[in-house]
């Protein structure tokens, strides 16, 4: 059959007529169109280009750029932990198991995992993980929580994103289905909920408070879903707070267990920032213990990460998450559409088996125990040398981190400063005043914070957040330029 | 407040009063309840089952598990290339910089990666992928290709399954999305735009003809879809074809590209298989060379992976995409979806950087190559030998492989063979023919393998996909318990 024959029997198809794109910005997923990922978005495309201009020799007003925009510590001197990296490296090349470079303990640990994985590391794994590792973190999880863990509950993932995009495609199966998030929030879990079709029901952490979380504010929101309609099937709770820092008490857990439970909310349990608590009053307490110690019936999936806490292990993309009441047929679908995927990397899974189940020998042990506690106390120094910097400073209050890696100071703008912003532009709308605030501090000191307009606020309000990752004289260099740029925009601005 | 006025606060909520579980199988997206992925489905549970039956000192008809279902050669003999391994340990453990055990040219590739990960590795990526991947990549397509490849247009991935499901979250908006798919295909196309949502336009490959592509049959679907209703925006080829093996013609090829470019659909061209070809009368061309040549303006994304071919690197999920012909507002969505991800993992990447970009040395190169090409060869062999198993033996009809690792033999099974399917129940249906005898396979003989009906067939016909992966004595087994089983099933159901 020649091609012009062919043509003649093709049906009318009006896109062709057109001349349109296959792929057009109209046909692309609208809710991909009208999604949106602040940490990672224009600012840090700006901080890109600020780059390429330093490295073509432009002269610009400071000699680096630092990014607090980013929770990636390996990126801002942080070095990693020494045993997960020599597991990885002898079970990656085997013929490591015999150098004198690499610690006996490391040898045997990759030794048990490459046997859990048939003989040879690299293959696909199980799509649910690794054998042993499940098993290490099920060890973990009942030696944290003091109550049993299954194996079979738990997931390994690439990092909690793609956790959270994995769970957001489970629940969410039409344009009506609520999802319970905290404002300010760590912003995956908006982008995620809108490209699967999801609702996102805001509840407004208190600022007033330390950014606790009021059981009220959860009431209030979730009537006015109701009323609106929704079908609200989920909660997210970030514990210790992205991005505000903040740790819940238990008391307060037990009242979102009960909320959850009379109102049969299955409750998203991100815990990431788990091993690092810096308020000594605060100490962290998983979900998963204080369900368990109400006896509680609520569907409970919890998150953790290699990303976070004291490893920062980020672009190894390793996490897991554990199910909790799930039932049977729900469980079978779950780990059917984790076959879709084929498995979690497996560098990853061998990290997360590092961080739940360390080093034991004495000389390993120490090096493991100091590397992470002088890690976690100069996070917790930086955390309130920053927050104290900040506090100086006209314009801007800060409420301490109790655990976590991030400050969500709020900024109070001059009235010159808001009727700026509105003169720009940003994608064709205008700017948001906090938004206007970053990009200038950006542009004149080279530091990148994240606007807060990108984790949900108070309308009215305005905030950004702030790593304290970056190490040394880029940290003094970070509270330097900050407290220069800030003196000068409120006089500016005046 | 208290909790009981809070509870007399609560609105009604109806799930609350059937006292149903928030994420139960009726609230769970239906999508994915709809979906399925044969490959690890079923059978992979019952050959955990039998496992743990011979582990716990059963004795069964067999001695050993053979998985010829997976496409996951480390499982079952391959050994890792080692330059990547070099590298990656390299990478991940500083100190190996100085070790005697690692090459010169894999401690400088490491270098340079480190480098370009801003002097640490570990850390996030760029959400796009590591710049010095991107751009060895862009060098790899230009020299295959011969027509120029921007670092801009390719996305780094973790393996190509998770680019396949990015692509299909930017491609289906709503449920009317057609997504053009050959007929017996990798099913994890089907069960990605399943849970997207969108709708699956099958056409046949022609087994009668090697399991060559027909236009007729391209336009045979295509107007069926539009006739009813469906906007069928999408291609997806898969070539080297999983799981017939078919390598298609630049002439078949070109008839792809016009189609496509009448009827405005985007070509995704899944070429993970590129590396391995049998049949020197069948070289593989890429669609991007192809449409190139034509000057086509078809948009195309093209896939490659390390998971496949001669590295078989599937636990590290690397792979990239290359976008072709794509607007620059489409681009931006694109880039925003990645970021959401945040990266795909490191490690990965540093494997697709030594796929694209293999040693130099001249003692490595000796290495790669040798390491590369007796692997194809005795995958060649292997694919022959296999397929002359299956021609030998009753009810089984087998076309030979141009490439990849696969072959899809056509079953005709004896009529009191149908009867005893059809008397068998799985997930409360009856069972497929071809299931049934892939299930008694698996249980006299240990050998898995998949059956058709997952990947899509015409009606009637039966088939299964067997890899030819197993190696040395493993793969020899496989000959001899196939040989037996089927001449004594044809015996017992004549």
């Amino acid at each position: 059959m020649s091609l012009k024959t062919i043509s003649r029997l093709f049906a009318y198809s009006p896109r062709y007529l057109q001349n349109a794109r296959a792929l057009n910005i109209n046909t692309v997923n609208k809710e991909v169109v009208k999604s949106s990922y602040s940490i990672r978005g224009h600012l840090n495309t700006v901080s890109d280009q600020l780059r390429k201009r330093m490295a073509a020799g432009e002269k610009l007003p400071f000699d680096s750029i630092i990014p607090c925009n980013i929770g990636n510590p390996l990126a801002v001197g942080k070095d990693p932990l020494t045993f997960p990296r020599d597991v990885v490296s002898c079970i990656e090349n085997t013929k490591l198991l015999n150098s004198a470079d690499i610690s006996e303990e490391a040898k045997d640990r990759a030794k048990q995992i490459i046997a859990s994985t048939g003989g040879r590391f690299g293959g696909y794994t199980k799509s649910q993980g690794i054998e042993i590792v499940r098993q290490h973190i099920a060890e973990f999880m009942y030696k944290r929580d003091g109550y049993p863990c299954k194996p079979d509950d738990i997931y390994l993932s690439d990092g909690a994103s793609s956790a959270i995009s994995f769970l957001m495609t489970l629940l969410i199966q039409h344009n009506n289905v609520g999802i319970m998030t905290p404002f300010p929030t760590y912003p995956v879990y908006t982008s995620e909920a809108a490209v699967h079709g999801g609702k996102i029901v805001p509840f407004y952490l208190r600022e007033s408070n330390n950014w606790s979380l009021d059981i009220e504010e959860l009431v209030r929101a979730y009537n006015l879903a109701i009323k609106e309609g929704i079908d609200v099937r989920c909660m997210v709770i970030i514990n210790p707070c992205n991005p505000t820092g903040h740790v819940l008490r238990p008391e307060t857990m037990r009242t979102i267990v009960d909320f959850c439970e009379q109102n049969n909310i299955l409750l998203i349990a991100d815990e990431v920032y788990q091993d690092v608590v810096y308020n000594k009053e605060r100490p962290f307490y998983s979900f998963k213990k204080i369900a368990s110690q109400m006896k509680s019936n609520i569907q409970l999936v919890s998150l953790h990460s290699i990303s976070k806490g004291f490893m920062g292990e980020c672009g190894h993309r390793g996490g897991y998450f554990e199910l909790y009441h799930f039932p049977e047929d729900v469980k079978a679908q779950i780990f059917k559409m984790a076959t879709f995927g084929l498995c979690p990397n497996a560098v990853g899974q061998v990290i997360v088996d590092c961080m739940v189940h360390p080093p034991e020998a004495p000389e390993n042990k120490a090096i493991w125990e100091s590397e992470r506690n002088s890690y976690i106390t100069k996070l917790q120094q930086k955390s309130v040398k920053l927050a104290e910097c900040f506090n100086s400073l006209p314009g801007i209050k800060c409420k301490p981190a109790d655990g976590g890696w991030y400050l969500f100071p709020a900024l109070s703008l001059p009235l010159k400063a808001l009727e700026a912003a509105k003169s720009c532009r940003w994608q064709r709308e205008v700017m948001p005043p906090d938004f206007f605030w970053c990009l200038k501090l950006l542009e004149e000191t080279g530091v990148i914070v994240v606007p807060g307009s990108g984790f949900g606020q108070v309308p009215g309000t305005f905030h950004f957040r702030s790593t304290f990752l970056p190490e040394d004289e880029k940290f003094d260099q970070v509270i330097e330029r900050i407290t220069k740029f800030q003196n000068e925009f409120m006089t500016k601005y005046d």
